[in-house]
């Protein structure tokens, strides 16, 4: 009987009704349901003894990871699937919510669907040997992901990828960046989410087209991973097949979603939704009727963003030098404004903020506040103080992005919108923009390599640099260079799906999934501030023994990004509606919609390394900045005037979004303590999204 | 070095040049080369006595596998590929040509890759047990063929298939029914044919679309099995590397190239193509050069043909039921016309219908002789004695099947034609016309399991049928039964592809290979008998407590297919060109061209099992005729009538064949010995191929 004479477990107080009862619809849940909180963090509780013995343990966890050279322990016999392993905990005693990727925390899981060398050689870099068998059966039976692209790519994606033209290319483990609607769990529980997907299945008859039939087999597969998610319940001693009856089963059964997906994916990120207003629903009753504490419930918070922080993937060294660590983009992106006008803000976004100090700091997960003017002062004072004092908040534009997106999207990676449970992306990774640059001056020939990688184009053959010369075999190059970019992401995810398909993250969500093709660029400033020296100044070239342009001289000076001055930044603009609109000439896969991000957080030193002398005066190996941000000290009027040319790019043609990595001291902003709104204005008016998240 | 004192190994004498020196082109290195002989059987050489022993031996392992309930041994660990295996003899001293499945005569091979739950039944059934490991993978790890179509099968396909009104569906194991051109191995070595894949594989470049995709990954796939064929050729101590030298490696070396093929794949028939003319090319030249004798050349044949004879699959009793034993459908076809009207007939053809003599009958290989009138007299003569004292050979039409195909096509399985490493087939059973029938008149209700299973149309509720009415509501119900059909084939035809792709046997294909979607029909005859019936005699139905039609009382006489009368014959044409028609209404995978065969050989009886009464008297479980043939002792004017009845069947309607089965006592043909000259060119005028197979 679930009636407890000492305490009542489970409210009976029914949620408001509405479209959610009868169709799978979390926002009209929320909706529905959510209460906007508009004071201000006095009602927080600190971190209860619980908590603060159990972080202690996970922080000796970390510690010990650190001194073991970054792995604390390898899975090398099990193939991670939802079910591979026994249930894991840190202390199961202290443990409110629970659920580990392996037997153990910290040890890392074996995931070779997506390529076996990649799981070969991340066990090797830190002492560990995939166990033979498994070894064998992903070689001689079970073909992963890597060889499927690798079986189909051509010569000429081979010498692009090599010269890093094109470059972060998920070719050798999981792409990442879709996000299940692990909410789905909590509010329907899996049986009920089984009934709806074999609604779909039978919604599915007459022609049977490749499509129709990969789209029947996939939900198929959706099932089966439904009920392995129930088995992973079980294993853990939840029956998850019926919704959460409170606030504890709610993120527990959420995070059983979520689990489910680290345990069968290893993509660069793992995003985890739009949560903590969902979430606060369920508190909310159970505070209300006493069920629980506001110290409980910010104790079950704190676990369950504990679990965050522990989701790690075996990593090569190679991978880790490029994003600077081996970061896992478990981004939950937390209030925004409805299209109603009514703020999602509720306790339970102070709660997750507030892990931050509970816990203490940290990059994962990356707490990402989707800010609007509209957001209640309370909570963007509240904001301010944990920027502040932990520099551990993303902030990305709700105003913007409610506009395409409505209100229930969340963020995947750092800026990649999507609708929650409706829309999903094919990441792209990026073309590099600046070396497009070198190859149309030089025919296509790699100026690192000295080897012939583009098409054979006229070289510019010139002393000096000509503007209209440079333009036209520019455009010509970023033609050859977008349509190879493309054709190798269209390789790329036939043979994801084919061999590494994403079935319990696709399992929540809808039939008819909206798809994005996330193409990106990286170089924007270096070509920007290039082409505006060979227009405003005058670039000499110089040339190595076989005639190739290998640096360049400047003579004067020249307008330069990141000052806004329109002659640079039209330039930038134009690079980015020109290289989006080559993109859009070219077939994606599953008739995907193309968008273009121009982001780089830290993988912009790994292709400035590979990237050789810029007309702009950047040296060869010399990182580019990153996403849209002007070269490092070029900026010279000032923060306004840096985050104005930034902004003039245009969003429609970088719909998957445009970053600008902008560091400040709070003394730069006044000598009071800070009040965000202010600021924040000028950064939502200034560009897509604004980054301010130090890993 | 080669040469040695004794005995001349490799002749030197140069064949005549062509295109197939510069390009993959078999065809024209037999027109280019072939030696046409039209003399008679007397060069024949007797069985060697090595070949006597070593046969003796083989018989030998057949009557233990007999005794032993079927099956000799199984293998339950070793996953079945080119190159799982060592080396296996049946006696090594004795073989002139070697190499097994396994590495033991008669010891049938694992193969998961259609479908694990098959692999299991079939070792469960003689008592053996597929090691828990293998199991494993393939449950866990690698997706088999059988799953992914069960993953995508609608409900209706299911319960169409579960009624049996489609049927023997290969969607559990190989498809079977595609002719590796296994003669480039002899013409070509492998290394050559490798470098043939890349230029294919190179020449696939610009927007990447999923079926150029596929095709990549299809050709890195093909070029995989080539290395392993050259693999395979190593574990037998010979290097298949380069074009065979003589005689004894041609034979070696296109024998690697099809035991390749039955090691990778099960298919229900696996054909070997159209080799004996291009081998009599090799032998020729040993002959002339004084390098092999008579004698020995026989021995090689009889050793390659006594190989083909011990190819084995593991099968289920379901599947031996269906098919009355286990036939492997080892078609070699046999003769034929070139299209410069040189008859294809050389020693090599004599040499392997005298492998019956030497040997003894068999049903395997399938000896098949493409039958002309133009065929030269000696060898007519030759086939007939064999006909007569071996009943082992089956004949099709020349002369029909040169029209569409050219003179290098074969034979795979029974009667689908297909040009050799051109054309291939997605092989598709077949649809029960009779049952389709009785859906018909009762509203898509099946007659046996009283079930709902094709759509709930108005039922016929008269006493007594009436012709136009029935026509109405058949011509509907095919409609449905047709778009049904075709997209279960479809969802087949993807999923084998992906699952278990015939890799070795398209490797030896050219890039851009011609597809026949087959597809098939049973209870012709039935059917046109009913609507005969119907029409000119009155038919009462007699229906069961729910009005459900379960028998037919027949009042009169009426006209039956099978007598030369044009009142049914029209009937039965009428069927086969409206149901192939509403076949090409519809989207066939991979844009392959639809055709259909009207035949059954054995599995007729299984259909007439699960088939109800029939207008036409026919009583619930009996068998329907075989193919195209009429309704046993129907016929009743003889012969020429039967088979003119069949002939009116258009060919353009049904070009994946028509079978007739005829069997004939030979004194029906005269009191002389037979001349087969004159029965044949009746045969060759009536029927696209005619069956005397006895198996």
């Amino acid at each position: 009987m679930e009636t407890l004479l000492e305490k009542k477990i489970y409210s009976t107080t029914p949620f408001v009704s509405g479209k959610w009862e009868t169709e799978i619809n979390v926002r009209d849940f929320i909706q529905k349901n959510y209460t906007l909180y508009e004071g201000d963090s006095e009602f927080l509780a600190p971190a209860t003894e619980g908590t603060k013995k159990l972080w202690a343990e996970c922080m000796d966890l970390f510690k010990k990871e650190r001194e073991n050279g970054g792995v604390l322990d390898m899975d090398t016999e099990i193939v991670s699937t939802i079910t591979s392993h026994g249930a894991g905990y840190i202390d199961k005693s202290l443990e409110t919510i629970v659920g580990l990727q392996t037997d153990k925390p910290l040890k890392r899981s074996l995931q070779p669907f997506g390529g076996i060398r990649m799981a070969e050689a991340s066990c090797h870099s830190y002492g560990y040997k995939v166990s033979p068998e498994v070894s064998e059966i992903f070689t001689k039976y079970r073909k992963t992901h890597n060889q499927g692209v690798f079986d189909a790519y051509t010569p000429e994606m081979k010498a692009a990828r090599h010269a890093a033209i094109i470059t972060g290319l998920p070719d050798a483990y999981g792409r990442g960046r879709i996000i299940g609607d692990y909410r789905r769990v909590a509010l329907y529980g899996i049986d009920r989410l089984i009934e709806d997907k074999k609604e779909q299945f039978a919604s599915l008859s007459g022609e049977m087209r490749p499509e129709k039939i990969q789209l029947k087999e996939e939900i198929s597969e959706q099932i089966r991973a439904l009920n392995e998610m129930k088995e992973l319940g079980q294993i853990y001693g939840f029956d998850i097949s019926k919704p959460a009856r409170n606030a504890k089963e709610a993120i527990q059964w959420l995070y059983f979603g979520y689990l489910a997906a680290v345990k069968e994916q290893n993509g660069a990120a793992m995003s985890i939704g739009r949560t903590s207003t969902f979430l606060d629903i369920f508190i909310e009753r159970d505070l209300k009727d006493g069920i629980i504490t506001e110290s409980e419930a910010q104790e079950m918070i704190d676990h369950f963003i504990m679990k965050l922080r522990l989701v790690k993937f075996a990593r090569t060294p190679e991978y880790n030098e490029l994003f600077s660590g081996d970061p896992t983009w478990v981004t939950e992106s937390i209030a925004g404004v409805g299209i109603d006008g009514r703020p999602l803000v509720t306790k339970n976004s102070f709660r997750y903020l507030h892990t931050l100090e509970n816990l203490g700091t940290s990059p994962e997960p990356n707490l990402t506040v989707l800010w609007s003017t509209k957001l209640p002062h309370g909570f963007k004072k509240y904001c301010a103080h944990i920027s502040i004092t932990t520099s551990s908040i993303q902030y990305e534009n709700d105003d913007v992005m409610r506009v395409t997106h409505g209100d229930d999207y969340a963020i995947a990676c750092c800026v990649s919108s999507m609708v929650v449970g409706k829309e999903m992306q094919f990441f792209g990774a990026r073309a590099n923009l600046a070396k497009c640059l070198l190859y149309a001056i030089n025919g296509g020939v790699d100026e690192r390599l000295k080897t012939q990688v583009g098409p054979k184009y006229r070289p510019i053959t010139s002393e000096y640099l000509d503007f209209d010369e440079v333009m036209e075999r520019y455009d010509d190059m970023m033609e050859w260079l977008a349509g190879l970019y493309v054709n190798t992401l269209n390789i790329i995810h036939y043979m994801h799906d084919k061999y590494c398909y994403e079935r319990s993250q696709m399992a929540l969500h809808d039939r008819d999934v909206k798809r994005y093709f996330a193409t990106g660029i990286a170089g924007l400033s270096v070509v920007a501030d290039s082409l505006s020296a060979i227009k405003y100044a005058k670039v000499k070239t110089v040339r190595d023994e076989n005639g190739i342009v290998t640096d360049y001289e400047i003579e004067g000076d020249y307008p330069k990004y990141g000052n806004n001055d329109d002659r640079v930044d039209e330039l930038a603009v134009h690079l980015v509606k020109t290289f989006m609109n080559k993109i859009r000439k070219h077939y994606t896969y599953r008739n995907s919609i193309p968008t273009m991000s121009i982001l780089t957080i830290t993988s912009n030193v790994v292709y400035g390394k590979k990237t050789g002398n810029t007309p702009d005066g950047r040296k060869a190996g010399v990182p580019l900045a990153p996403g849209a941000n002007p070269m490092h000290g070029r900026d010279s009027h000032g923060a306004v005037a840096s985050l104005a040319s930034v902004a003039k790019l245009p969003f429609s043609d970088a719909q998957d979004g445009i970053s600008n990595t902008f560091s400040i001291i709070p003394n730069a902003l006044g000598k009071d303590e800070v009040f965000m709104g202010d600021l924040d204005m000028d950064l939502s008016l200034d560009c897509g999204c604004c980054e301010d998240n130090i890993q």
